[in-house]
């Protein structure tokens, strides 16, 4: 074992707390009633992603390539100790924790309506084929030695800005248009309704673990520990900054009676997903423009989605989403010559944005179709009525917290 | 300085990084009156443990064994700059990161209706005479070339499933049999009531930030960094998942009115403790059974703690307790022969066994023995009147919050 | 690309982590109405300082000296990705996360009466000449082999007790002396009022980061991963523990009707803060008896800047700047013989003294300039009603978390 190895496991560590991180952001956006289920629900989540994920997904995108469309061996991680210099369970530990990622994200965008089950069941899907399937087009050389056809085709995605992030901000939307908006969410003159917020701090918290967790994520991904880890690490906290910087810039030119405070945060965590990638590709600057394109395309795209009467509970779909797309093809325009790997810029360009429209179409595709399959069989969403009352209480039955809220306000009546 | 020196730094830092995660969950899981009071005490745990540990605990555990009971140099850390080829310091810093887990876990479970000045007396007992012994019969050869007794026998407990974990449970055990359960436990018909979870998103950030650091807890135990560890972070994963699935089909089973929230956090917790003992020694699908056989033991053992009438306020007993028990004595059904150092399984079962019966006889004798004295000379539990208040203004006199948390009230109405 | 490199990396990946922790720490202890003021705020530093440090303050800090003054090379990080074998850019990234703390700290002080846009430009004077000036007499040797004039001198400041937290917290009296006490701070007899508090168990989580943190500050402060970093760990650590037993004491001793909270934060961080001068040249007894005296000093420090008048929301004065002078100072007096490095130990407290005093100088002569200006033209305070109103609201119009709160009350009612 070596120091990638150490490199490895050490960024995968990192990435895994991107879990907590998510909680705290999903929590932190969202109205206190539903705050215990979404919290809960990442647990599980990642629970079921571990178990559908490194027995039959990480088979999928690594295992043998079959047609170049998917791969077959390692099925329950059979034959891997022995793979790869022992590399095999330290890849399967940090390939888990970047499906994990993809996974963890759209159960945030659809919450506050969704029932937890149909949600779960959806997880099963993302994390069993649509996620890895995808993955194995570009990244199925990363374990074996065997071509990936989407990136020998010139298709570049360092950390996974298309692969983990746009598919889950595909899917994300994809569930977003069939569980429709949160009840109140637009008001009966058709005026959009912000919702929640329910602990903004907290989401602040959230934030910044993300910020750490993508340390790791971009750092890692190099798969070895070699001196452009220093570079990478910088891009990367580069993007984010210009993120925000970018955001804020086209809040208070496009929106009126704004608060910069959704600017902020949608600028850096779309900086953070636009950087994945190209960090190994850029240098400082182009990292910087990367961010701060990402953090505009975040916000008209927050806007966009608005028009469209589609509520996205967490901007799920424009960080992850548009932002992630924005990266994959800005890379193309950014790059010095170097790593262009002998296309031309605009062929780059093309090939770029090939891999994110097949992307998306695979993505939101599947998404709709399963989405739609589960409302019209399981159900999606619920009532009107435990909408209103909210989830903490539909899905786990948490009258207890209450009793202990109430207490406390009794007690403060007696100070 | 090698490698393995980072591997166990970086590890220890992670396990450090429990004492986050403890207050995230306890803090989540009482009542807001006493939050306060609790976090604080997190931090004067872990400084108490500090000094009792590294000076005289350390010394006990690691020191040059008298008739294989009790260590005995290094005290006050003396002579130890010099020793083992520089792993000195490095590896106190490690040990003292898994004392500070099993002296803070006590606290927890007692905890809403306990006086701090008594728990820190107890800490003193625990981080300098309770822990370190019976570490001593197991891991005395882990720093000094001598043999540690129950180890000779074949007692294997890789990372302290029965070191760190059963004997923080059992003398959480002693401790609230001696405390008894909070005033409003139960009702007038004898009717359980759940009381606390003041913030549920918290201990689940809690919960993520243990299972993070749980990788440096069992990755670091190997004390040097080779090719087991990716096996040993992917076990432990494993079991914390497996154990949430174990636990909810337990709860759907056995327990009438059921909320699955319970069971998500004893289970992913339950199967990290119990994996502790052998991840080094399993793979993966032998991870998975003993993680889920773990969320099942918790989920009874938590009843079984209700129907004797008593009360742990964050689970410990059986998470800890019950949990460590059980993987202790798993991995000796599971490992593969080439594990049981050349005793045939039934042996093998039968020496785990020992390990922790004696450990149970050490850590709950020891216990009922301390909590009892304490209680009879300085007293331990708070008045019923200081109970309905809260401790969070008994011990810290905390009225300042609530007159921020008045004025917010009072401003709203204004709004 | 080495094991050194990796640990630097590692480390300052913690020290990035520290922008969680002070969000937790000033949310916890500040006044809930002004929470997300502050929390957004720290993400806006952060981003500040990103792209001012890494583009300039580098440049001045440890590009090629000018008169040994100001370094002047590696502007826009030009040249550097060939600099100094690879190093290069994992130094900077390294460097800004201690810019980084230095920045954040001021802005936590002054909160809840300063507007938003003033400290954002004073986090660029401090980011782009304050901070890195300073630094560049003490540390210019550390990136090129050139002469740090204060360093020659023979003034030792290991990881920047002096060079980042005396600066920062120098910054800070100027700038809670210029924009003087929070409103109601003190009542109408003069009599001082405890403000704030909306969170303490978050805060509690906020220092346990910012402790795991320090051990990437402290350790990755040594550039290297040599035999030395164990115990600069344990040494952090010992610090920290032993400024809570000095703070707690002190409390009991001086104050009347205390409540131990404060101590505890402050004793802790403070410990931490001193520490960090001396944490390679000093042994656990001398590292305990640093954080002791520490914990002393905040605790009196504190009590002092009320006694002046001096509103510090969250003792960033005392921590920072008292804590960082006492262990500059204490370094002199504790270190062993070998690292007086051929000084006396007189002539040595006398440099340190010096160091400390032009850092007093230069941080708070040049605090209390820009305040003043900024003041004079800006403007550096909301009005009367604003304050009353709670900045959540004045800088990011949050009135969607006020009606989910609202909501949540409405249907507690009905339960």
């Amino acid at each position: 074992m070596s120091i990638n190895h150490l490199w490895i496991i050490v960024s995968a560590c990192f990435v895994f707390f991107m879990q907590a991180g998510f909680v705290c952001y999903e929590v932190g956006f969202i109205q206190s009633k539903n705050v215990i289920s979404v919290a809960i629900e990442n647990i599980i989540t990642f629970v079921i992603t571990t178990l559908v994920y490194c027995f039959i997904g990480f088979a999928l995108m690594f295992g043998k390539s079959h047609w170049g469309l998917f791969g077959g061996n390692f099925w329950f991680l059979n034959n891997l100790s022995q793979a790869h210099n022992s590399l095999g369970f330290v890849f399967v530990f940090f390939e888990l924790m970047f499906a994990g990622t993809a996974v963890t994200i759209v159960s945030g965008s659809m919450t506050e309506r969704t029932r937890l089950l149909p949600l779960l069941i959806a997880d099963v899907f993302l994390a069993g084929f649509i996620y890895p399937l995808y993955g194995h087009w570009v990244w199925a050389d990363m374990f074996t030695n065997q071509s990936a056809w989407l990136k020998q085709l010139g298709f570049m995605d360092f950390a996974g800005a298309t692969v983990v992030h746009c598919t889950a901000g595909w899917v994300s939307l994809a569930g977003i248009i069939i569980v429709g908006p949160r009840k109140d969410k637009w008001d009966d003159h058709g005026r959009i309704k912000k919702l929640g917020r329910s602990n903004i701090p907290f989401a602040v918290l959230g934030t910044f673990i993300l910020w750490f967790s993508w340390f790791g994520f971009n750092g890692g991904s190099l798969l070895e520990f070699n001196d452009r880890v220093g570079l990478i690490l910088l891009n990367t906290n580069f993007s984010a900054a210009a993120g925000v910087v970018g955001a804020v810039l086209t809040t208070s030119v496009f929106i009126k009676n704004h608060s910069y405070m959704e600017a902020v945060f949608s600028g850096a965590l779309g900086g953070l997903v636009a950087i994945t990638a190209g960090s190994n590709y850029l240098y400082p600057f182009q990292a910087v423009m990367v961010g701060f394109i990402a953090g505009v395309v975040v916000v008209l795209a927050s806007l966009l989605l608005e028009k469209l009467g589609l509520d996205d509970a967490v901007g799920a779909v424009p960080i992850h989403g548009f932002g992630g797309a924005a990266g994959t093809i800005l890379l193309a325009l950014f790059t010095p010559v170097e790593f262009l790997g002998g296309q031309t810029r605009i062929v780059k360009i093309l090939v770029q944005l090939s891999g994110v429209i097949l992307n998306f179409v695979w993505a939101f595709g599947l998404g709709l179709l399963m989405f739609y399959t589960i409302k019209k069989t399981l159900g999606l969403r619920v009532t009107e009525e435990e909408e209103d009352k909210g989830l903490n209480i539909v899905e786990f039955a948490d009258i207890y917290s209450w009793q202990d809220y109430l207490k406390m306000t009794h007690y403060e009546n007696l100070t």
